[in-house]
C-alpha cells in the first residue's frame, strides 16, 4: 500500500487494499460509483484514481451510518473508516475483489448531482458533451491512466536527459514574432502600443543561442503554439520533449534520441526496442513506401514501372513520364474482398492527393483492368511481372509527372488498404529514422523555395555548390524518428556559421535587410563562436498516441482545444472588457460589429 | 571524467583533466577564454561548462598546429586533440592546474569577433549591454552556475513530487481572461473574431478542477503571465513550481511543502532543514515584525505603546489610537552610528509606506528627542521603558490611525536598518510559515473588499458567520512559507463547495450573473462531487534567489525581460505585418498613427 507521509486521514487508495490487510482498520476516500440498496443490505463501490472497493453495510452497522449509505448517490464523494474483512462472495475481476470494508463511520464530504453520463471506460458520450464536462471525463479510468502515462514519460524524459548531462533551462514564451511556415499567436504589448509579442512555435532559436552560450546540452518540456486550422491530430497549443547539444554530429544526436526511445519503451511498456534504429534515407523511404514516415509493420512496398511503359501509346502514363513516373502497389490475395465499386472509391479518394485517378488490374477468377486494353500487351506483362502479379491480386497504378503526386497517392493507399485488410502486424512497434531529408521543397502557393525542416538546418556539405543553382537537390542534414508510420520526432544539425546562414536565407528568398529584421539575433550571436550543434524534438502528444494506440489527440491533453480552437468547458476564447483592449491599444473589427 | 556515451570526438569536459589522467590522449573542445603567446611557447586556456584547461604549443609542435594556435582569439571556438601531460608551473588555483594538453591536432570550429565584453565571473558591464548580447552574457561562469542551480532545483522538484505520487499534467496556456487582481495577457482569437484567449496568471482553477477529476496530486512546473509594471523582482512571465491534493487539510499540505524545501537545501546546499517548520499567524507577525513575510534572522520586534500614550495631549499620538497604534522599534546601541540628518531621511522614507513622520529619540551620550518635550514626563518614561531603551539606543516611533501604515513603515523600517547595520545572521536560513492570514482586505482604489489570497481560498469556519456582516475580521486557511523575510511560496486550502463558493464571490461583489460567466466552470464542475483540497506554489525565480543570494530576479532567467517588459536581445516586442493583424480582425489605435 502507498504509505502516506502525511498526516492524512486516509490510510491508502482504494485500489490497494488486500486480503493480507483484512483486520486492519482502514480509511478510505473517494466518489461513489455505484450504490446498491438491497433492503437490509447496501454496497458502495468508492473509486479513486488507484481503482474500486467495496463498502458494506448491514444490521451490524450503526444506524446513522446505514442511512447516510442509503441516501449516497452516484459521484459523492465520502470517508468511510471500518474494518477490512473478507468477502463471502468475492469478485475475480477487481484486484480488490477478495475484500470489503464494513463501514464503523461515514462521511459525506461533498454531494453530487446526476452527471450528464456514467463515469465508466469507453463510456458512449458525444464527444462534445466528454468536452464540456471535461472534469467529469478526466474521472474515467481510461483518461486517467493516459494522463498517468504522459506523467510517466515527461518524468523518464527528465531522468534521462538529466542522467546524460542536459540541463533543462526555460525559454521564453512572450518571443518577437518571426513566422516560417505556420501562423504565429500575437500578443499585443500594452507599454509598446502599436506592438505585439508572438507565442514560439518551437525553442528553436533560444536553444541553438544556449549552444552559443556554452550551455552543451540543453532539453525542455515545451509548450509551443501554432494558429492554424486544426485537424484531428493537431492542437493550438501543444507540447515537445525538446533537445539541444553542442560539438556533434548527426550520429550523436541519434545516438541520445534513440536511448530516449529505447528507455521510453521499457519504463511503460517493458518492451525492449533494439538500437541502434533502422535507417532509411527519405529518397529510399518515398520511392518503397511513397512516404516519410514509412510504417514498415507491413509490405506491399512501391513499384517503379515507368520502365514497363516508356514507350507506350496509353497518353495517361506516357504524359506522366517526362518529370514524373508511373508506380503501383500489389495487394496480394483480396481480389474477392474488393468489389469494382470499392477500387472506383478508392479512385475518387486518391484524387485528395492530387491524383488524376487510380489505374487498376484486379486478377480475380475473371481478371479485370481498367488500363491495360490501352496497352501493348507486352507492356501490360511486364507491368505484371514486374508488380509480382499472382492470381488473387489487385494492382493499383497511379501516373503523374509530379512524382510528389505518385508518392503522396500511393503511400496513403498503401496504409488505407492495410489498415482495411488487417495487414498490419501490430505485435511489435517498428521504429526507424529517416534520413537525408531534401533541404527545401518548391512551395506553388509562395512561388518560392521553402526550408523542409526549418532555414536554420545544416545542408549537406556534399551537396553546398547546389545551393543556389539546384536547392531542389540540396540534402539536408535533417533526421525524423519515425514509429509505426508516425512521425514521432525530428532533428537536424544547424547551421553554426553566420555566412553559410546569411547564404541559406537569401537562398530563402529573404533579402539582407529582412534577414536581419527577423533574424538578427541569431545572425548576430553566429558571430561570437558558436559550436557546432543539433538536436532534435519530439511531440509529447504524438508519442503519448503512439504510445498507447491513442486515436484523438485530444485524448492525450488533460483540457484541450475542439477544431474551431476553442475549449468547449471554459468557453473560451472570449469576449473581454473593453477597458482591457483600451489598456492595448488595439480595437477589435469584428465582422458583426 | 564524465564518459559520453556516443560517439562524439570530444573525450571529456574541459574542467575534468587530472594528474591521473597524464599520459591520455584526450580531445577536448571549447571556446578560447585567453591566449598567451609568449613567441616559442603559446598557452590557450580552453573553457566549456565545466571549467579551463590549458593547451600548451611549443616547438614541438607541428608547425601548422602551432601557426593556427597563434591564429586564435578570445571566444574562437576549438577541438585540441593531444596528449594529456604534468604542468611544470603549476596553478593551483585551478582545478586543472596540474595538467596541461601538448596539442598534436587543433580544429578551429568557429571564429569570433571581438567580444563587447570579456567572458569573466563578475565582469563590469552595464546591464544594458549584457542583456542585448545575453547569448554572451550566459557564458560567464556565474550565469552558468545559476542556470545549472534552476536545473537541480525543477529536477529536485520532478523527483521529490513524482516519489510521493503527484502527476504532472499540463493545464492550457491559451485560457478565458478572468482577471482578479493583476491585468492578463490578452491573445486575438483569428477563429472567432471580436474573442480573445488569455495567459494564465496561474493554473489555479484548472488544478481545482483536476482535483475535481478526481487525480488526487497534481505538480507543474508551470509558466504564468501578469501584464503588471515591472518591479526589479517582477518579470511578466515567470514560472511557477505547484501542487495540489486531495483528502487533506493544511497540515498536510505543509507536510508536503516542508519536505520538498528540505530536499531542495539538502541537494542543493547540502543544509539540514529541520521540520516541522516554525508557524506564525499574520497577526503575530504583523504585530512582533510588521510583515506578513517577517525576516526572523534578527531581532528588533515591534513593541506597540499605544497603551503608554492612551491619554496623552499629543496630537500626533492620540489622534491615531481611536483606530490605530503608537508603535515603535528600537536599534539597540547605534545611537552614535546614525547621525540627525540620517535619521531625517529615514523619516522623509517612511512616507513611501503611508507614515506621516518618524518620531524617534535617540539615546546618544546627549539625548536627543523629536516627540518626548510634547509628552507627560511619565508617557515619555513608560515607552522608553516599553521599548527597553538603553543608553546607546535610537527608539523609532510611527503613529497612525490606520494600523497597516504602521506595520509597513516598521516593518520596511526594520529591514532597512538591519542591512544598514549588519544585523542579519546570514550563516543559516530562517523558514517559517505565516498562517490564519486575513480571508480579504480592502481596497480603497476599488471601493470593495478583495480576497487577499484569491476567491477560492477557504475561510476560517469559526470565522464564517461573520462573512458579509464584518468580512476584515474573517482568516482564511491561507498559508506562506516565509525564506529570510522573502514569501518564497504559499498555498491554501480551497472552497469545495458550490453555495459556499457563490457566498464567496457575492462577498467579493460579483453578481450571480457575472460569477456564473467569468468562473460558470469552476461553480459547475463543484456541483459533481469535489472533494477537500489545497495545495500551493513557489515561485522559482524567488527561490532561486532566495537560495543562491542573489538580488537581481533577471539573473535568474535565461532570456529575461527589462522593466518595459521588452527583450533586448531580439526587440520584443515589436512591429508586426499588417496581414497578421487583418487575419486576427483587430487595428492597433498606435498614439503614433
Amino acid at each position: 500500500m502507498a504509505e502516506f507521509m502525511t498526516g492524512l486521514k486516509r490510510s491508502c487508495y482504494c485500489g490497494e487494499p488486500r486480503l493480507s490487510d483484512v483486520g486492519k482498520t482502514l480509511t478510505l476516500c473517494g466518489w461513489v460509483q455505484r450504490q446498491r440498496d438491497l433492503g437490509q443490505l447496501i454496497f458502495i463501490d468508492l473509486r479513486d484514481r488507484s481503482g474500486i472497493v467495496q463498502l458494506a453495510f448491514d444490521e451490524s452497522t450503526d444506524k446513522e451510518v446505514f442511512h447516510k449509505a442509503f441516501t449516497c448517490r452516484s459521484e459523492y464523494v465520502l470517508a468511510a473508516t471500518g474494518v477490512l474483512r473478507e468477502r463471502t462472495s468475492k469478485n475475480a475481476i477487481l484486484p480488490t475483489g477478495d475484500v470489503e470494508l464494513e463501514v464503523k463511520a461515514l462521511r459525506i464530504l461533498a454531494k453530487s448531482e446526476t452527471p450528464p453520463f456514467a463515469i465508466e471506460e469507453n463510456s458512449n458520450v458525444s464527444n462534445e458533451t466528454r468536452l464540456r464536462y471535461r472534469f467529469l471525463d478526466l474521472r474515467r479510468p481510461d483518461m486517467q491512466n493516459i494522463l498517468m502515462a504522459r506523467h510517466r514519460i515527461t518524468k523518464c524524459a527528465h531522468d534521462y536527459f538529466d542522467n546524460n548531462g542536459f540541463l533543462e533551462i526555460e525559454t521564453p514564451d512572450l518571443i518577437k514574432s518571426t513566422p516560417e511556415g505556420a501562423r504565429d499567436y500575437l500578443v499585443p504589448s500594452r507599454i509598446f502600443d502599436g506592438k505585439f509579442f508572438a507565442l514560439p512555435q518551437s525553442p528553436q532559436l533560444y536553444k541553438q543561442l544556449l549552444m552559443i552560450s556554452g550551455f552543451d546540452r540543453y532539453m525542455q518540456i515545451a509548450r509551443c503554439f501554432r494558429d492554424e486550422d486544426l485537424r484531428a491530430d493537431r492542437q493550438p497549443e501543444f507540447t515537445q520533449i525538446d533537445f539541444e547539444m553542442s560539438f556533434v554530429e548527426q550520429n550523436d544526436v541519434m545516438a541520445i534520441g534513440e536511448g530516449f526511445i529505447q528507455k521510453v519503451y521499457k519504463d511503460l511498456l517493458n518492451i525492449d526496442i533494439p538500437t541502434p534504429l533502422r535507417r532509411m534515407t527519405w529518397q529510399e523511404a518515398m520511392d518503397r513506401f511513397g512516404s516519410d514516415k514509412p510504417d514498415l509493420r507491413f509490405g506491399m512496398e512501391l513499384h517503379d514501372v515507368s520502365d514497363c511503359v516508356k514507350d507506350t501509346a496509353f497518353k495517361v502514363f506516357h504524359s506522366a513520364l517526362p518529370g514524373g513516373s508511373v508506380r503501383g502497389i500489389n495487394l496480394k490475395g483480396h481480389a474477392k474482398d474488393l468489389s469494382r465499386k470499392e477500387i472506383d472509391k478508392l479512385g475518387d479518394w486518391v484524387k485528395s492527393y492530387g491524383a488524376k485517378g487510380l489505374a487498376w488490374t484486379r486478377l480475380a477468377d475473371k481478371e479485370t483492368s481498367s488500363y491495360e486494353k490501352f496497352l501493348a500487351p507486352e507492356e501490360a506483362k511486364a507491368i505484371r511481372e514486374a508488380m509480382d502479379a499472382e492470381p488473387g491480386d489487385v494492382l493499383f497504378l497511379v501516373a503523374s509527372d509530379d512524382n510528389t503526386v505518385v508518392y503522396a497517392s500511393l503511400g496513403a493507399l498503401r496504409c488505407e488498404l492495410a489498415r482495411r485488410f488487417n495487414l498490419i502486424d501490430k505485435s511489435k512497434p517498428c521504429l526507424l529514422w529517416v534520413t537525408d531529408f531534401p533541404m527545401f521543397e518548391y512551395s506553388k502557393e509562395e512561388g518560392r523555395w521553402m526550408a523542409m525542416h526549418h532555414p536554420f538546418t545544416m545542408p549537406n556539405p556534399e551537396d553546398l555548390d547546389r545551393l543556389e543553382s539546384d536547392p531542389g537537390s540540396v540534402r539536408s542534414i535533417a533526421y525524423d524518428m519515425v514509429i509505426n508510420g508516425y512521425e514521432a520526432g525530428g532533428g537536424s544539425i544547424r547551421i553554426h556559421d553566420t555566412d553559410l546562414q546569411q547564404r541559406m536565407l537569401q537562398a530563402l528568398g529573404f533579402t539582407p535587410e529582412e534577414a536581419q529584421r527577423r533574424f538578427g539575433f541569431l545572425l548576430n550571436a553566429l558571430k561570437y563562436g558558436a559550436p557546432p550543434h543539433g538536436g532534435m524534438a519530439w511531440g509529447l502528444e504524438r508519442l503519448v498516441m503512439v504510445l498507447l494506440g491513442i486515436d484523438d489527440m485530444r485524448d492525450t491533453v488533460a483540457f484541450p482545444k475542439v477544431a474551431s480552437s476553442a475549449d468547449l468547458m471554459s468557453n473560451a476564447p472570449d469576449v473581454v472588457d473593453p477597458q482591457q483592449l483600451a489598456d492595448l491599444h488595439i480595437a477589435t473589427l469584428s465582422k458583426k460589429e
